[in-house]
């Protein structure tokens, strides 16, 4: 199919400037969710607004039979401070689209707009899901799901846009591809006392110090070798003078895995040493675990069906595998319950000096790499009958 | 010898409530070093202002044969903010004698009164040290030493308040009595990074956390277990998120020592694991290692002459053997320069609410303690060419 | 093609037997050596003897033109004393084919029996590598293809018996199959001497402590959390009495590694921390690093395609793809040279007792298995030209 | 008192080689028990055999009044090889007074003769205890005193030859002088497996390091600074092979205090942190501790009032203070019920080869040094009747 693409190159830009110089923080997207929703009415596409938050879902009706396929977009922005001087630079004092959430709301729209005009020639309905509040537990893919985003919903795709790769550069990645990103605190109470006087004590930073030597053997010893586990102490904090003895330490981390069998291994064997802490060292210890969101799995036919169908098109510079991560992401909801994959968007850039990396105070993004998206978007509607 | 005490006791009180009342912070002691020097002159001693600071010091002559002894007292008060409620409570907001050096300087000065009154019957000459500043390092003995307090003096002695020893007691500690009182910092500096990358990370809580674990070895190997050594961790703080590897953290803490050999050996061990931690994990150290007070060490001969003198002279309710201390006190740089000893004042009394520890903001003495102080200085003046 | 296997059945079994009566140990087979080259001329293969030590090579030229393949077993045995209790145990006290290479070796000299008669029916060349040493390090693989063995050579496979697979399945692993499995050992010197005197020594059993503390940071913080790695120690011999400080401390152990940069990276690390103890405990550590057998990586391509190829050849009852190992094989020297893969041939069966792990005292194969082997080797041999 | 000592100097080198040349290991003291209650009868001394075990005990009636004094030596000897080349080495293999109590034996029978003949000089009642079984828990001492031995007996004292004072030196040690000396025994039960698959076992090796470690804490933290113990683990014993994780591990040590109290806390640290890997590490350990010797503390005033009578006596060249030691020796146990003291008696001589260690397989005493230990036992009983 022809989709005149330069046609609406400018917009694309425009929209996606729009929404950078107008961010809003997860949870409270008010402006953005009226103007993506009055957008896609005013393509006459069915709308429905606040569906599980603030949600905003549109919905195209192909004129051939095919399959429902949801395509999704996030549209919050991060408390980061905008350091960019330029002129389409954030408006709003420390909030910021550092992620690409811009972006990845420009491309839906814009494909929207493509798709609607073609409807005569498109199989099956598409589900426009424009997802609030991805940068904050527990998200907003969950409550879109409960509230039924994903009802005779066939397949389900989305895309993030990526720092690491150039423009013209489309990723795919097989399998695992984002990680359980859990939470933890730990607060360890022993007793204090004068630091010329430890017998009298219990001295919460031998503890926490014994149990952070103790937390490495879960990596190195019980979860297996072949799967993948990250057990991060981020903050230590115990103490409030050189000579006593500190009554109570805090601790906060982070468990990355793939799979919630080691996960819940992982957790399993900290509760495990913390108990051995508290007995070993007569403190107690109230650990305080927080599933963040789930390991995204990429299913391996979907994602390689669509990596085929880019590099047939033709229209990408590069069609690459790219490496799991272990950072968290949302879009994991939605591949629990139906096929699909999550691919990656170049938007690097170093003459335009998108260069810096996302959630970064100078992140941007190359607008050109933004038409791939819809491109690699289109191609998948264009194709999606030949899934089974 | 019949000094009349009973003439001297509401004094002794006086004194004591006014310096209670008008305390001044370490090297900051401009009212009470004119108060003290003043309250001399008055009493005809012959006084030298301004030593080594604000250090007061008084010459009385005897006039029999004997040896030079001095006698002394500190006098600054501490940053603490006195919550008792009593008509003597202090008058300045934030500064208080919560550790009895009022009762000290009262002891010394009602001391001098009396044995003014005595000059011909008395041997030797007696030099009455009104020291400034012991609560701070480098603390004021050190100074009044170097210009010259010391000279010609035979033997130097003290005491100190002791808030768990009852009215009427009088306590010695022959050897070690206080420790050296060492203070240090670390500053590990790594390299930070996302917390599911370790890889990428040379992780400061890790190595923070081993170099503790690594220093328990210290004591607990490197020691002779006969000698005595403290080495407490008072402080961590590191990192910032739960999902940021730190690049940096900040350790403090004390080391408490009695003999110079342990002390250099502990530090030496310290040196040698903090090298072993930048190496093993890639990261550097910067050690910074203040030294405190040396040790308190009471010659065992003047000592147990003097307890047997209290003993002789009859007037204490107890005299004890009492255990030594892994604080600090620079009394012992005078007893590094000539014999003594610093003996012990009870003043703890249930019935005066006199019960709290030194540097408790409801810490109070009971005055009538400090007679017994008084009448031990008497003691060991009246029998002092006994001494060899 | 019909190769009417049915006929060679028996023969297989009788090799196999007479191979397990008769084991000899690595670098020691003089007997199976002989038995195997005598095998091969008698059905008028041209042989090489003793390639590259006891190794055998047969030639097999097909009427065709097509690529040169080399198809290994190897048949070496275990220092393991056969517990079982058959007609065809071991007749050699102390030595087993506990590993299973008696079937490998059976399963390739009946396939070559089997290709030989059809040789006008085959395309391009077979080499059959018969590889001695594979249980000892540095392995027969090595020194057999430094001889020359893979000049010429396109294609090169091989299989290993499984234990934990049924009868009738063929197993495949594409990617890495087995590990770099090195090994090392530790000679920790510090300075014994009385148990009641630590001061006085460097103790060895605390700096070896310590040091296998420290190795857990190198999996679960320096090794990069997606790849694999593992660092065991297995020994740990230190002291000879309760109430004397050791002077010494043996430990050894090994490290598991895919990757040629993990590996180095393990070891790097290893030698930084055992620097580190040198330096924190005083005591001189000699490392002793032996490398083992590289990781065998099957290729994505050749394993998929022989896959396939099982698949639509239908023999078998289940053809699957399995996980990988951290053991290893010298295998994985031919597929650093040449494309081809490992695959995995079932010998379980629990009504004949064939259910003990490889290098077990009562370990067994089910002989039927081995037909499944021999029916892969000929499905690819069949197909080769399809290969590019 | 005028004792003619040089009349029986020859006599106690005699009976010091014969007991020399016949040593006998701890409770088999046959021969030893004989010739040392066949020596005291001759001198027409009542004698008790058999006293509790091997014990000898002999009686002397002083002819005036006084209290009764026990004075104590034992006479068991080692399973060491005797490597000296003298006249008078070892005739039994494997068997030598590497310690000297053939010495302390031929003290006290020369000190018997000598007071036997001065009977109608002495005050009191003197016991001899000829105690066996010093090396061996539970030692003589014990089971002696439950015979009765310390009945009646008002005080006790006993020596030891000394390796490390020069001839002709007396020590003193008042206060704690050996320790608490105690054996334990770890056994860590855990899971062993392949050494690369570190998630399927409990690895001993991680586990009793990790306990080891932990143990560093319980002297650095738990123990009062200025008490003195010692916590050693003198064996480590695990694995068989470096690349099987080992399911077991062996540990043994000693502890050393001089307090109960001291010995109490350590213990209970040690089952709490033995829980504590227990919990932490999923295994099983046993911990068996075997209570040594008590502590032995040397009464103040006895100690010094010997010390005293020694120096005026004048015979001896150097009167000491002996720093503590943290070995063990059952004297302790006389003392915990009667008032004495312990001294040392040099018997070090360069010029004669007498610089060995004791249990040192060249260790041999300089048979004059003996004398002062005679003398120092005359000059107590002579002065016996000051004690009060």
């Amino acid at each position: 199919m022809n989709w005149n693409l330069e046609d609406y190159q400018q917009e694309l830009v425009d929209i996606r400037r729009y929404l950078h110089m107008h961010p809003e923080l997860s949870f409270k997207e008010e402006k953005t969710k009226r103007y993506i929703a009055d957008y896609l009415e005013q393509l006459n596409i069915e709308v429905e607004r606040d569906v599980g938050g603030n949600g905003v879902v549109g919905y195209i009706e192909g004129s051939l039979p095919g399959p429902t396929v949801a395509l999704r977009a996030d549209f919050d922005a991060l408390p980061i401070q905008d350091s960019k001087d330029v002129p389409y630079k954030s408006t709003v004092a420390g909030v910021m689209h550092a992620c690409g959430h811009d972006g990845h709301t420009a491309m839906l729209l814009i494909t929207a707009k493509i798709l609607v005009q073609h409807r005569n020639q498109l199989a099956g309905r598409i589900v426009l899901i424009h997802q609030h509040a991805e940068e904050l537990i527990p998200g907003g893919a969950k409550s879109m799901i409960e509230a039924g985003v994903l009802e005779d919903v066939d397949y389900v795709f989305g895309t993030h846009t990526a720092c690491y790769l150039p423009t013209g550069t489309i990723g795919f990645c097989p399998g695992p591809a984002y990680a359980n990103a859990d939470r933890f605190t730990l607060n360890i109470k022993g007793q204090g006392g004068h630091g010329a006087a430890p017998h009298e004590t219990k001295d919460a930073i031998i503890a926490a110090s014994q149990l952070i030597a103790q937390f490495q053997t879960i990596i190195s010893r019980s979860v297996n070798p072949i799967e993948t586990a990250v057990l991060t102490i981020g903050e230590f904090k115990s103490g409030d003078a050189f000579n006593v003895i500190a009554d109570s330490a805090y601790l906060s981390g982070t468990v990355r895995t793939y799979r919630d069998y080691t996960k819940q291994m992982v957790k399993t064997r900290m509760e495990q040493l913390i108990g051995a802490i508290e007995v070993g060292y007569q403190v107690s210890i109230t650990f305080n675990y927080e599933d963040g969101y789930p390991a995204l799995i990429n299913p391996e036919k979907e994602t390689l069906w669509l990596k085929q169908k880019v590099e047939s098109a033709g229209f990408a510079d590069e069609v690459i595998i790219q490496p799991t991560s272990l950072g968290g992401e949302d879009f994991s909801y939605f591949l629990q319950q139906r096929p699909g994959t999550y691919f990656y968007t170049g938007v690097m850039n170093e003459d335009k000096n998108a260069v810096y990396p996302h959630h970064h105070p100078n992140f941007d993004l190359d607008e050109d790499g933004l038409l791939y998206g819809v491109q690699t978007f289109l191609a998948l509607i264009e194709n999606i009958t030949e899934l089974k």
